[in-house]
C-alpha cells in the first residue's frame, strides 16, 4: 500500500474529477490511519478540503426494520434523476458485532448502487464512535471534493451515534413506525429534540390509520420542546418507501429547510458550531483517553474508586490524589 | 485565619457534636480553598466522611418568583416539627451578578432559621460551577456529619446548575406555576426529564383551575419519558406554600420514594454513581481547565479556528496539532 507522491497527486485529481474509484480508494486510505500513511492522508485532506463543504448534508437515523434502506434508496434515486450526485455514508459504531448491520449489504440498495450518480459507502470498520465519527466527518469532505452535492449519512441509533450523526449534518431525520398505540414509550432521551423532522414510515394498507394518529403524537410532542433558533419548527410527514409515496414532500421539506437557513445565516452558523465542536471534541476525548490509559491512573482507579465507595476518600480528593499520580 | 491542630481537631469535635457554629466555621475553611489550608481541609473532610452520606439529599429547582424560599421554609418546619434535623444549601453560580439571589437574604426564611435543627447556609461564593459543585457537595458532607438527616439543596437553575444539583441529591423536584395554557413551552432541556416530581405552586383562588389543567399537562409530559429504572414514576402534585397546603402529601410521597429506592437498591446505586461522575467529573474538568490554559494554547487557538472556518485545516487535523504544541 506504500505510494509514491505522484500516486497521491494522482489520487487527489481523480478524487477532484469525481471518479469514485479514486474516491473509494481515498477513504479507504484515509480509514486505514495507518502511522505510514500519516502525511498520504494530510495531503489527501488539504487538497480536498477547499473543495468541500458544498453539500447538504442529511442524517438518517431509526431503529432496524423501519425501512432506512428503502427509503434512502427511494430519495436517493428521486435526487439523482433530478442531477444531483447523491452519497451515502453510514456511523455503525456496532459493525464488529453485527458485522455491518447497515449499508453492509449493497444488495439492499440494489438501484441506487447502479446511478452513476450515486455514490454509496459502507460502514467504516469497526472502532470507538470518535474513530468511526472521524473517519466519517474526512470521508463526507471528500465525497463533497468528489462533487457529491447531497449526503445523506445513515446510522442505526446504537449508543451516542445519533448525536454523533446530528453534529456532522445539516438536517436530521427520525424514521419511525406507527404502532400498537403509546408512539413515544421507548424512544430514547434526546431523539426528539434532534429531530428536524419525523417521517412515518410503512404509511401503506392497515398502516394508514395508526400512521395518522402517532403524526398527531409526535406533532404534539415536537410541540413541547422550545423553539429552535434557526427559524425551523420540525415537521411530521407520513411515506411509504416502498411505494415511493411521500418521498417527494420529504425532499420538498429538506429544500424548504434548506432555503430558510441558508437566507438567515443559520446554515452556516451551525457548520462552524460543528467544525468548532469537533475541534474541541477531539481534543477532550484525547486528553481523556491519555489520562485513563496512564499505567499507573490503571492501576490505581479501582482502588481509589473502593476508598470512595467506602467512605475513605471524598470524590475531589480522590481526583486531586489521581491528578498528581499522572504527572509523576 | 492561620489554626492550630488543636483548633482544627476542636472544629471537627464540634461538627461531629452538631454545633452549628462549628458546622458553619467548618464550610466556610472549606470554602476558602486556600493552599495555606490545604491540609486542614483534608483534615476535616477525612474526619467527617464517616460519618456522612445517612442523609435524605433533596434538590429542589424552579425559576425566580416560583416561591422556593416559602416552600423551603414549610417544608423545612414541617421536617424540624417532626423530630428532623434539616440543613438548607444552595448552588448558585449566578451570585456574583446577583449578589446572592438566593438564601442571600436569609430574612426570607425567617422562621425556620430560628429552628434549632434547621442549618440555613447561604449560597457559596461565585466561581465556576465546578467549583461551586464541590463546594456544596462537601458542605453536604460536612452536615450530614453534623447529623443533618434532611438536606435541601436548593437551585435558582442557571446554566448547568440544575444538572449539578440533580448528580448530587437523591429526590430531584422541579417547582413551577400554572400560567396562561401552554405550560411546557420554554421550559429548559432536559429539566423535565431530571424531576421525580414537579410540584405546582401557588395553587390558591383563582390559580387552582389553571393549576390542575397544568397538572394535567405534565402529567402528560412525564409519560412521554421512558420510564425509570429505579421503579419510580415521577408525580406532579399541586401545593401552596403560602398557605401550607399540600407540603404534607409532598413529603408523603418523597418518603415513600425514598422506601422504594432503598429497598431497591436504587438508593445505594444512584449515590455510587454520584461519587464515581464527580471522579471523572473532576478530573476531566481539570484536564481541559489545564489544556486550555496553556499559554501556548491560548495564543494558537484563535488562529487555528481561523483556519478551520476558511477550510485550510479540519478540526481533527487541528486536535492533532494543538495536542502536540501542548506537550512541547
Amino acid at each position: 500500500l506504500r505510494r509514491e507522491k505522484k500516486d497521491i497527486n494522482e489520487l487527489i485529481q481523480g478524487v477532484l474529477k469525481g471518479n469514485k474509484t479514486a474516491l473509494s480508494q481515498a477513504i479507504t486510505l484515509i480509514e486505514s490511519r495507518s502511522k505510514r500513511h500519516t502525511d498520504d492522508i494530510k495531503t489527501v485532506i488539504s487538497s480536498c478540503l477547499p473543495h468541500a463543504n458544498k453539500s447538504l448534508r442529511i442524517g438518517i437515523t431509526g431503529v432496524p426494520g423501519v425501512g432506512k434502506s428503502t427509503f434512502i434508496e427511494q430519495l436517493g434515486l428521486r435526487l439523482t434523476h433530478e442531477g444531483h450526485k447523491v452519497a451515502v455514508l453510514a456511523v455503525d459504531p456496532s459493525s464488529s458485532v453485527s458485522r455491518g448491520s447497515i449499508l453492509g449489504d449493497k444488495t439492499r440498495m440494489e438501484k441506487l448502487v447502479q446511478e452513476p450518480n450515486a455514490f454509496i459507502r459502507p460502514t467504516a470498520s469497526s472502532e470507538s464512535l470518535g474513530g468511526v465519527a472521524r473517519k466519517t466527518r474526512e470521508s463526507i469532505l471528500l465525497c463533497e471534493a468528489a462533487g457529491f452535492d447531497i449526503l445523506l449519512v445513515e446510522t442505526v441509533g446504537v449508543g451516542q451515534s445519533e448525536t454523533t450523526v446530528h453534529s456532522m449534518t445539516d438536517f436530521f431525520l427520525l424514521l419511525k413506525l406507527a404502532g400498537a398505540g403509546d408512539e413515544l414509550q421507548g424512544i430514547k432521551r434526546g431523539i426528539i429534540e434532534m429531530a428536524d423532522a419525523i417521517i412515518i414510515n410503512k404509511s401503506d394498507g392497515e398502516n394508514i390509520k395508526p400512521a395518522k394518529r402517532a403524526k398527531v403524537e409526535f406533532t404534539n410532542a415536537l410541540h413541547m420542546y422550545p423553539a429552535k433558533q434557526n427559524g425551523w419548527s420540525p415537521k411530521v410527514k407520513l411515506a411509504s418507501a416502498l411505494n415511493n409515496v411521500g418521498i417527494e414532500k420529504v425532499w420538498t421539506m429538506i429544500s424548504k429547510y434548506a432555503t430558510i437557513v441558508k437566507s438567515n445565516g443559520f446554515f452556516e452558523n451551525k457548520r462552524a458550531y460543528q467544525n468548532q465542536f469537533w475541534l474541541t471534541q477531539t481534543i477532550e476525548d484525547s486528553l481523556k483517553r491519555e489520562f485513563y490509559q496512564n499505567e499507573t491512573i490503571k492501576a490505581e482507579f479501582p482502588e481509589v474508586l473502593k476508598k470512595i465507595q467506602s467512605q475513605q476518600m471524598s470524590p475531589f480528593e480522590a481526583a486531586d490524589y489521581l491528578l498528581k499520580k499522572a504527572k509523576l
